[in-house]
């Protein structure tokens, strides 16, 4: 029995929820009735065993994970259908309106523009922030900003659904962005509701963890392709990865793709299991050596267009965002109509038949078009299939890079693919044509295969975009061949190589244009980064408290400032840092001081103590002093009932991060003490006053308690400050002034943080926040005396330490020691010899 | 004028080697001369502009990287080459041999033990570090232990020669750990080679980057698998991935794999680049959805199999490693010369002939086995197809196993991987035995392909022997075929799961054995794990020194204590933390006050001193005193001078970390102080001083010395600690008391920490080392109280912390800071009292 006991304690301690809490105290009970009773215990105890072993599968990490893959995958099948729905109901529209030419083509070019707008509306209306990619903001979640508005269930059903009507209406928009978006919804949602079940789901790094999942999920169910979708969201969206989280992104997204593609099946669409767009490349032969100059070619091309499509959503476009909008559809709906007939094609379709192992363009041989209804579609009776292409990659560029624009959900990936598979092709059709008999020397004859190009191409467009390698793995897992690797291999790194040192990734522009907290990578082989210093960054002149301040300093410490926390000093002689605390801890500690209650216990203290003197001083009014005491006394008491449901400001919770609690925003939660130094300011407070305070007193005293109350509150800031109601961090992050700017971005990056404070020898001297080290990436500080500094000590194995920390920097740490024992050595002896009066 | 001048001046900063910075310095001579006469510069600036611009290149990574990629992929080649010649002429001896058939069998068996033997030996006499696969090590490295003497130039050649003759002898032994090695290797040289060029090269967190990108190339260049040996060796070998540094290893693994490949090429032995082992199996319809049971299976087994095999080495064998040795030669021998004849296939045949995509069980059909010389080898006139294949996994499972433990530079994933491949074809042989028509129940035949589960099997064993996924990504490059995708990546996922929640990875369970400083991997959602607090597992008795602690105290704490470093606090009652400070660091401050030159100074004082005396109180006996002394001068001089060569300890570098100096290893070096609690060790040192004395000084002066020196000790013991020389470390990471497990297993995984202090608001309340860590996770430390703690704030963004800072943790650190702020009210006041009377 003393074990059951044992494991029932400890099943009551897990963290359960109210109702599950519920049932074990019953059992808990149960138990103690068991001293009485044996015979009846035994089936609480199964159940307690039983729950207790449900919550811990729940708690396991695959239960989660194939719940979301399989759910994920039914979701994109299910937009998968929705598209196509939308798609056919437009073709069926056009066919049946065919007795009325123009009622046909007006019909045509609305279509498209109801859903845009439709999407568009139904999106802003339930919640603007799924408009888009998604993809910076999980970015930035990732990089531990708290963006709690992107992760809600109204979110999560905008984007759905104004994700399936744009891209119903055949415009070239991506599935795979809000896609990534959607599968972190989906955890974020899940996790909630996991979290009914049990206490794990709470935790918050966790979640964390299991949302950079999420995004492989998201990937992986939109090209069935989980090692590339891994990949790729680790790529595109982490800064450094755990490889611990590595199983869980595989498992769930195999779980995924596996689903998605068993849908496939089950529909009878598949007889079984293939890849998405199964290609039929010869494979004994995949590609000569020397078209190797070619792929590189295809590559370092695709690397410039890349960062054109970047630089040209970055700078003109986004400008003239609202204005555009309609004309902009009603332009794209045109061009839709437009009797080039690739541009009618769906994206897969075109991948399909772009990635087709014939070759188009061998002259003479129009007919090798073979009976295949989407490769007809190239197929035109006046132009060649050369025009054909470039027109196609030509109109598409800009249509995406304009459609991009957009406010409804929608990516970028699967268009660029398409472009950059329709540039391959023209690439490889090119080549064939140029080389018809394939570029061997030797005399069996292997002819160029365009389809390869397009391959290549499609993968080296979407990765210089994207910047990621990982597309490559993408292009191998959707087309289910690999023999031609080392082409797309060197043309995505040559395409990454151009674009990364041309422009920042589209998601980086994202960020940077939606400004969300941000800090750059630090990108391919600067090394110069490695001899930059947090001295030469950080900002010496930091806001701090101490412990023996008063609450006129913490005033005056908020109305400067900008960092959502200050530091705790010590003294100000010592400079010893001891913690940070939060600016909305220090607001509550203000109001806590000079806020309502304690102000209105000193009026009636002040009222009483008024009393006592008239009654002294003027015993004749007794009668009227009473009864206006007696009213103050009444006023109060309603007034504190009345304000009793509102939390007092040191009671309420903590905001999130990113709402910022700051002194402009709650003036009329938190009292502001008055100044001598703001005059105008004083004023309005003792308007404030006046008018929350007129109800409860009569007329006659006003002018009184003001004046009162004006030396009451400045009495009150010259109080010492009692930290006893404060939230301290103990152990904030600190640097020291030799830290290099490549280990700082790498501890920023790492723990995700905001500031970090500089401290030599557990004083503080500076502090870094994002924005200086966003500004010192991005080389706009001036760094003054750029000489090898080695990367500090603290954060490696302090072994190796003593071995790099050169001559200078001993000499500077031992004159700051050494300056500080100065200052400490005179109290010290004072100590002692007072220690030592004591002992005689 | 003025702008190529700061291009100079710049240029000169830069930390180049010395013969370069003395061509600069030459150049800016140069331009001083340009003031006075201007035609003539141009050419040494022109020099200068040259050699910064070929500077900046080799600093560039790129360069690295090819260079890498390049070598190691000749290397490899060449490795091949090596191996193939050994086997060559072990057949040709044979054949040469025919006539006699006891020579010839002697030659068969003795030849694989010469070489084994020549491997051993040379390995041993040359780099015992070498022996092994090497990635255990690397690890270790990469988990940011120094260990130097594993990237020598020794290890390097002892390992690619042990390794190519080990291989040589046709032992089932891996290529790919060692080769992981020998990158590893070749780009630790290769960094120390470019740093004569370029200062970056020495930047240490750089060339760990560099070692992570070199273990991808290792990789890559056995399997020409560029994707799938970056993931490998992510998964393998890292806890934390930089993204940043991903480009990098798909930059240098895509150079190696192509490099290697072509190399094939211009050999003659390929047409055109393909897979290294391309298959043929059927693309359309790659599987059937009803075989997945069957994978699923295959891939359970795989997990039970990769566990025994992991433990097999773990338990078993590794305490008789010496022993056996030569038994284990000739044993090995002897089975190779028996006649089942799959056994004498290289791996790379044998792996080839198991991925063939024919059906060798088709009963009544052995004619099917095609002319292919190789497959050839599994046809056995007495025996079928499932016994040869049982008997192959059988016999090369323990002998692969056997064979991991010899002294030689080895691996075992090859042996593992084609055992899987073997295994693999045998249930897929069962396979197409049961099911002759295929699974498929619709019209259409499809076969079973044994050949898919040969390829599914070889993944999933070495996934589980290696806990890694990516094994399924190096299957397709080596095949060259993906459309497998899906069962190939549940078969490693499930081989995964279960060989992970039954044993370490053998790279673990090897780090275990080797006892290299280790940290277990927080494994499958071990998620109690979340609930353990610093505070649980921490160590309260910490060793700490003080600001203001004289000599003493520093001797106790060196004699007692393990860790590497020493909390330097405040002082004791204040417990503040101002930064650590190195054991050697503190011998060296000891060695400094009571070492030779300040004890000679000592004595010659004194010398003078007592000579004073002696002309005082014996004016008779002048002569023979002053020679005696004059003697003592003479002596001290010389020895001073013959001393001089040898560093003294204060000016000394530090060592490497993993040498730890500690008081036991260096008495001579470092001279111990006497201690009134130690008698004994009181005399040892006397003795050593006398010894060390004896030659200055004359016989009759010798004990009267001792009782002084006695007392100069005491006296310098006692005296205030003077930091001067002092190399501390001002910001030691800190912890607080409620961080979690996961979260400071994360930190330690990512700062590569070997101990961190605990802190509350500046105070050391304790220290948790790499031990107290690795216990935790290991489970061997009860903790008290398993209760949800929330991951505390310091580590994440601050605007969250306040939330889910519970009461409890609030309540304990106000009372923690009330009684710090107690404890210094005291001397504040008096402080405050003290500068107010200097002001009067």
């Amino acid at each position: 029995m003393v074990d059951l006991g044992a494991i029932l304690l400890s099943a009551i301690s897990l963290p359960v929820k109210p109702f599950l809490c519920k049932a074990m105290m019953t059992a808990r009970v149960s138990l103690q009735v068991t001293m009485v009773d044996r015979g009846r215990t035994m089936i609480p105890i199964c159940t307690v065993r039983c729950q207790k072993f449900l919550i811990s599968c729940v708690g396991e990490d695959w239960i989660f994970l194939i719940l979301l893959g399989l759910f994920m995958a039914l979701l994109s099948w299910l937009v998968d259908f929705g598209i196509g729905i939308c798609l056919q109901s437009q073709k069926w529209m056009y066919v049946n309106l065919e007795s009325n030419v123009f009622l046909q083509y007006l019909a045509w070019v609305t279509y498209p523009v109801v859903l845009i707008t439709f999407s568009a509306g139904f999106t802003q209306l339930l919640a603007p922030q799924a408009v888009g990619s998604g993809i910076p903001e999980i970015k930035t979640i990732l990089r531990g900003v708290v963006l709690k508005e992107c992760l809600t269930f109204k979110t999560f059903v905008a984007k759905v659904i104004g994700l399936t009507s744009a891209l119903g209406s055949g415009m070239p928009l991506g599935k795979e962005s809000p896609f990534v978006h959607i599968a972190s919804l989906g955890a974020a949602l899940l996790c909630k509701f996991m979290s009914l079940f049990g206490g794990i789901y709470e935790n918050e790094s966790r979640n964390i963890e299991l949302l950079s999942v999420a995004c492989a999920v998201g990937v992986s169910c939109v090209f069935a392709a989980p090692i590339g979708g891994l990949l790729f969201s680790i790529e595109a969206m982490s800064t450094f990865f755990t490889v611990r989280n590595y199983w869980r992104g595989f498992f769930a997204a195999t779980v995924t793709a596996f689903m998605y593609r068993v849908l496939a099946v089950w529909n009878r669409d598949e007889v079984t299991i293939t890849a998405l767009l199964p290609t039929n490349f010869r494979q004994d032969f995949p590609f000569d050596l020397q078209e190797l100059p070619a792929f590189a070619v295809l590559g370092i091309a695709s690397g410039l267009g890349g960062a054109l499509f970047v630089s040209w959503d970055q700078y003109g476009i986004y400008k003239t965002l609202h204005k555009c909008l309609l004309t902009l559809g009603l332009h794209l709906s045109d061009m839709m109509s437009l009797p080039v007939s690739p541009m009618q094609l769906t994206q897969m379709e075109s991948l399909e038949t772009l990635l087709d192992n014939q070759t188009w363009s061998k002259q003479g041989i129009p007919e090798e078009f073979d009976s295949n209804s989407h490769s007809q579609a190239w197929k035109h009776p006046q132009v060649n299939v050369f025009v054909t292409l470039t027109l196609f990659v030509v109109m598409k560029f800009w249509m995406s890079a304009l459609a991009m624009t957009m406010p409804v959900p929608c990516g970028a990936f699967m268009p660029v693919f398409v472009i950059g598979a329709a540039f391959g092709r023209l690439v490889g059709e090119s080549m064939a044509a140029w080389f018809p008999d394939g570029v061997h020397s030797d005399g069996t004859i292997y002819p160029i295969e365009p389809g390869v190009y397009a391959a290549v191409g499609a993968a080296a467009l979407s990765g210089a975009v994207t910047h990621t390698v990982s597309t490559a793995v993408v292009v191998f897992e959707l087309t289910g061949q690999i023999s031609h690797i080392l082409p797309v291999m060197i043309a995505v790194i040559l395409a990454n190589a151009v674009a990364q040192s041309l422009q920042p990734s589209l998601y980086d522009s994202l960020i940077m244009i939606k400004k969300l907290p941000y800090l750059p990578e630090l990108g391919w082989g600067h090394h110069e980064k490695y001899n930059i210093c947090v001295e030469d960054i950080m900002i010496r002149d930091v806001m701090y408290i101490t412990l023996n301040c008063c609450y006129r300093d913490l005033h005056d410490v908020l109305l400067t400032g900008h960092l959502k926390t200050l530091a705790l000093l010590e003294s100000s002689e010592s400079m010893i840092l001891l913690g940070s605390i939060e600016r909305a801890q220090i607001q509550a500690l203000l109001s806590l001081q000079l806020g309502r209650p304690r102000r209105l216990k000193y009026l009636r203290d002040r009222a009483t103590a008024e009393k006592r003197l008239s009654v002294v001083s003027h015993p004749s009014s007794e009668d009227g002093s009473t009864m206006v005491n007696q009213e103050v006394h009444f006023q109060i008491s309603t007034e504190e009932s009345s304000f009793s449901s509102t939390p007092t400001p040191s009671m309420k919770p903590l905001k999130p991060a990113l709402k910022r609690p700051s002194v402009v925003d709650c003036p009329t939660e938190i009292p502001m003490p008055t100044s001598k130094s703001k005059h105008t300011q004083n004023l309005y407070y003792q308007q404030q006053w006046s008018l929350s305070l007129l109800p409860c007193l009569s007329n006659n005293c006003i002018s009184f308690i003001f004046y009162s109350e004006r030396e009451w509150e400045e009495n009150q800031l010259d109080e010492q400050v009692n930290f006893d109601n404060c939230m301290i961090d103990p152990a904030p992050i600190q640097l020291v002034e030799s830290t290099s700017l490549h280990k700082t971005h790498t501890i920023f990056s790492l723990l995700g943080l905001d500031h970090a404070y500089v401290t030599s020898i557990g004083r503080l001297i500076g502090v870094v926040s994002l924005k200086e080290l966003q500004k010192a990436i991005e080389g706009s500080v001036a760094v003054k005396g750029v000489n090898v500094r080695p990367p500090l000590a603290s954060f490696r194995d302090s072994g190796t330490s003593g071995t790099i920390m050169n001559n200078e920097n001993k000499a500077r740490d031992l004159h700051k020691l050494w300056n500080r024992r100065k200052l400490m050595s005179l109290p010290k002896e004072h100590r002692a010899s007072d220690s030592d009066e004591k002992s005689k």
